[in-house]
Parts: C-alpha cells; sequence; structure tokens
C-alpha cells in the first residue's frame, strides 16, 4: 500500500561531483512511502490508511520549510536524494514500531521511500522492519 | 507546442499569508512552455524545437541551482510560483523577439508558461507577444 | 493557479446513453481547481493557496464518501463527470463571493474546474466570477 | 511488462478503522497487471499483449460497473484497494494457467497487480504463478 | 470532455530544422481529444463518451501502425506533430458533423486535439465546430 | 536512483502475433534507468546523476531516429519493447563496467530499465551488475 505526500526545503550537497547544486538551491520532493506486508490483517489491509497518511505528512512536516543545512539531525549526512529517502524510511519505520500506525504497523514487513526530485529524477530506499 | 524542462530553486516569500513558507526553503518548479500561433510555418511548425528547448534551458538556467532571495533582479518581487510563471514568460517573450527562436518565433501569436511545484499544485501565466 | 484534491463517490446514471453505468458503480474524481486573474494582487499571487485548498477540500468533501442517487440538492440533475465539474466550480464560486478565499478571492475574474474519473476521461466546467 | 486498464465500483467497507468509508461510496480503479518471466519466449516478449490486454478487460469488466456489496463471490472479503488487487491478480493467474493468455502465459513466473484508488493511494499484490 | 487514446507510427520529416528526425523513426502520439459546448445536453453530457470513444479510436486507427511517409493523404504535408493533432482534429469534426458522434456531436462547439510525443513535448490544435 | 530519458524509432516486428505491427511503424519509448546498490557512497549518492544521465543520453542517442530495422547489432532479435529494454539495461552494464559512471558506477549491484511505449503498456528488464 502506498501514499504520497511531498515537502518543500532548501539545502546545499558537499562535494565536486555535486557541480552547481554545491550552491544553496532548494527543491520539492514528492514523496511515495510504501508499506508491505505478507497477509492483509483481519480488515483487509495493509496498515490504516488514515494513521499512515498522518503519520508521512508529521514526518515530512519535521523536514518541510525548512533550509535543511541548519538541521542539527542531519549535519552528518549530504542531504542528497537518496539520503532523504533513507531519513524519511527510518523515522517512519520508528513510528511503526512505536505503534503509531496502529496494531498493523508492527505487523508490516518493509517500507520503500521514493523521492521524485523532478519529473525526470527520482530515488528509493527499501528496509526491512 | 508546449516542451518541458525543469529548475531548482531555494527561496522566501515576504507576507503573513505564507504561513511557514516566510522561513528559506525552496521548490522544483517543472516548467511547461507553451507557444502558440495561429497557422503553421511552411515546416508545419510552431517553432523550431530544438531552438525552443535550447532557449528555455538557458532561462530556467538563469534560475536553477540558486537562491533567489540573493538575485537582484527579483529584489523587487515576491518569488511566487505565479511571479516566477511571469518571470519565464516575460524572458521567453524577449528570445523570442530577438530572434532566438528562429523566424517563426517572431510569428508567434503567445506564451503560456505552467510551473508545477508538487503534484497538487501550479501555477500558469499567459500572454501575447 | 490550480490545485488538486479527490472524492469518492457511489452514483448511478439516468438515460440509455449511458448503457452499464446506469446502474449503482461509483468513480474517484481527481479534482484541479484553477482560480484566475488578470493581475497579481500585492503578495504576488492569484490568492491564498492555504484557503483555497482548505475551501476546495471542504467543498469536495461535501460530495465524498457518498452515495449521490440520495443527495437531496443532486436529485434534478444526473451526477455526470460534467455536471458534477459544474457544480464544484460553481459551489467554489460561491465561497469565493462570500470571502472564504480571502479578500484575494473576490478579485478572481474565473475558475475551472477539472474532474478526472479514469487516466483516459476526464471533464472540465469553466465559468466567471 | 505491464498493461493499464481501469473500472468503476460502488461499494463499502466494514470496519471502524475505515471512517467515512464505512457509508456507500465507490472508486475509480486504474490497474496496471504486470506479467514476469525470467527470459522471453521466441517472438521476443513475455506474454502476448494483445491476449493479456483482452484478458485484462474481462477480468476488470466481471467487477465494473457493479456495486460490489451485492457481488456474492466477494461477500467473505472487505473489497480494500488492497484486496481487489488480490482478487484481481488471482484472476488473472487462473486464465494464465488455462492458457487465455496463450503457450506464453503458461510460462509466466509471476503477476504484480496495483490498483491506483486516486492520486495519492494505491495498493499491489504481488504473487508466483 | 477529453478521451485519450494512443497510435504508432513511423515517419521522417522534410526541412533542415528537423535534423536527425530527417531521418526514418517515429513515435507513440498519446492523443487527447476535448470536446466543447456552451451547455449540456438533456442527459447532462457534452457527448455520448461511448461513441467518442469508438470513433476517436477509428480515426487514429486510420493512422496507427503505419509508415506515414506511405499515406497518399498526407503527402502534403510534413507530419510533424502539430499537422498530425490538426489532422486527427479535422477528422473528429468531419466525423462530428456527419453524426457519427450522435446528435450531441453537432452541438459541439469546438474541438481540442494534443498529442504528446514524449514526457517532455506535445502540440495541440484548437477549432470550432 | 532513477532517471527518465527518450529516444524515438521506426521498427516491425516479425511473428504472427503481433498482428498490425507486423508492418513497419514506430514509437516514443520514455526509458526510466534505475540503479541499484546495497550502501550509498561517501557522498551520500547512488551514482553520479550527471555521468548517469549523460551515459543514458548516449545509450538511448545509439538507438534513436532511427529504423531499428536496418540496425545490423539488433538483426537477430525482435525490436520489442521488452527486448529494447534489455538491450539498454545492458549497454548501460557495460559502461558501467567500463567506468564510464565514475567509480560508483563500478559498485552498482543491479539495473532495472523500463521502457514506457504509451499511457497503457510498458516493459522492465532487470539484471545485476
Amino acid at each position: 500500500m502506498t501514499i504520497r505526500d511531498h515537502f518543500l526545503i532548501a539545502h546545499s550537497l558537499r562535494g565536486e561531483v555535486f557541480g552547481p547544486a554545491q550552491g544553496l538551491h532548494g527543491a520539492t520532493y514528492v514523496v511515495d512511502a510504501s508499506f508491505r506486508r505478507a497477509t492483509l490483517d483481519a480488515d483487509g489491509i495493509v496498515v490504516d490508511i488514515g494513521r499512515a497518511t498522518d503519520v508521512l505528512h508529521e514526518v515530512v512536516g519535521e523536514l518541510g520549510y525548512r533550509n535543511l543545512d541548519d538541521e542539527p539531525e542531519l549535519a552528518d549526512i549530504n542531504t542528497t536524494t537518496e539520503e532523504l529517502a533513507r531519513v524519511v524510511a527510518d523515522r517512519l519505520a520508528a513510528r511503526a514500531r512505536a505503534g503509531d500506525l496502529g496494531d498493523g504497523g508492527r505487523e508490516l514487513d518493509g517500507l520503500v521511500v521514493t523521492l521524485r526530485e523532478s519529473h525526470v529524477a527520482w530515488a528509493s530506499y527499501e528496509r526491512t522492519l
């Protein structure tokens, strides 16, 4: 089951490989969060889509409308699309384990988070739960 | 005839109406530039798509990978999606009149520029030529 | 300026032209609401996107998760995609005139509402304000 | 190899977790059916796309333009997007095994069916063959 | 009201402006045909979507799976995206006037045909009826 | 990490299963190339997106604006969407192994190439590296 949200950030990237993206710029990330499990729950769902939508909105809300260069918890990483996909996936995984997705969230097998940065480039991060 | 490109910027918006977007953040703008004329040229086209693609790429390249808050020529405006659509359209119009789109570019009747800031929000600016 | 939302309904259509759609079925309508004005306001926007998003969500919320065959205020019409686009546009127009979109909403020149019923069919309704 | 079709249904969902979706409403499901095999056949294809398109159209035609609450063979399940993806996948699998996709259909390794219920939510079901 | 179909063709384009597209190549054209009228008919529709879908399928079927360089009725034109949009629109207009879209088809005010040749380029042709 | 490009070709397909596609026609292939690795490199990326974009553009440039029926290196295969996805993937893999994607390209675990031939049909080829 997959839901879509988005967030808007400023950032810069460290490393010659990034060329002009070493300067301060920004991006819209359209986020697809996929929740996986082997069998559906008694209601016939993977996870409560209402809760999942709310939790995803909170997780991307902690990143959106910010300059990521100023975020202490992101100081150790380059905030590439790949890394941010991992950050979102890890935070969703923590919320699932904490029960914020309901009981069904604790029975998830895995997560995939895709961040689309334009119509021609995106990155995904897949992890178990 | 419409072509698509994109650019990535940082900016902030001035005014209470913008809420959290008053802080420094950023966006990907996927740009659709439409060129209109009443009748096609002798080659059966609106405008040379190769030239139009190059000119659009140059115009969005003057905006992309920048913090728009630091751009002198944008200092007078709020760099909203609406205003940026107008900026891109006006710059394309100037390039068309200057002959950068070839002779066909001088015979255009109008332009529409659409900037998509996410999967759920976009803005268009339409002008004559 | 355009924003996107969606709603889910059940309905049936009256008339032989509708074939199997005369039976009770349903649809997801992905709604694009476009707000038009000749010049931007002092903030550089067409209308407050936050208010517009909330109002659109309320308007489609009055239709969504319902069997439209049971809605008294829709009893006079066939709830085709075309008619529902008009209903959404007219309700948005009334909300704009009532000031629910802020002062900028009163300065709008026009509205276009597009309802997408599938990846291969959609309908638009355009009106002045 | 993936092909796309769609169907329109009415239904209601049983369980408090569904909130307003417990009432009779409906949805458009845009269906992506993916057919997988390790190596291509002698014609260089996964499966005859013409046959696959026809069979998918028949399978979704058995669901479309109906109130799923009244379908005896769906009485045991909640007709969530997840469950319906499984139903479509299982019916395609049965048709493949029966030879309705041609000889190539019997050599498929697996199927994935994705049902998109809106621009922000979809569900997939993956199975072997 | 808009419906979508597609067709696949080979062709070459005459004129230096087309660069490598002067050689024999091809394209998928995803076609959006929009039918316009000022007021809906008694059934609450612009035109019978079933008939319109069939007629559009026939019109694009006369172009698809062909080398357009060999089509006598296209010999006078360069088969650019722009020209082909006009061809499809004119043929739909002729079919509408001939009554093939039903009585509603004779009450249409206009048509717009958009041909999408890739994710970054498309062309539209608009005409009255 | 995935990037998108496209190419335009003419071709015909051998075999009764292809029906009208046995005649000379063509297609636009929108290409999504996905690069996979278990862990990101020191810059926080899968692969240098600039190099990957250039290499993908070169690989599809060797196919685009051609009649594939005349390409000697494709003479042994039917140039179906499935086969062409494999060709693009194999050529990208060779380029990655040759170092054309930089050092990161040599650390890739796998590739997936998807060719979209229309809004309703596409094919993917997945391989290790």
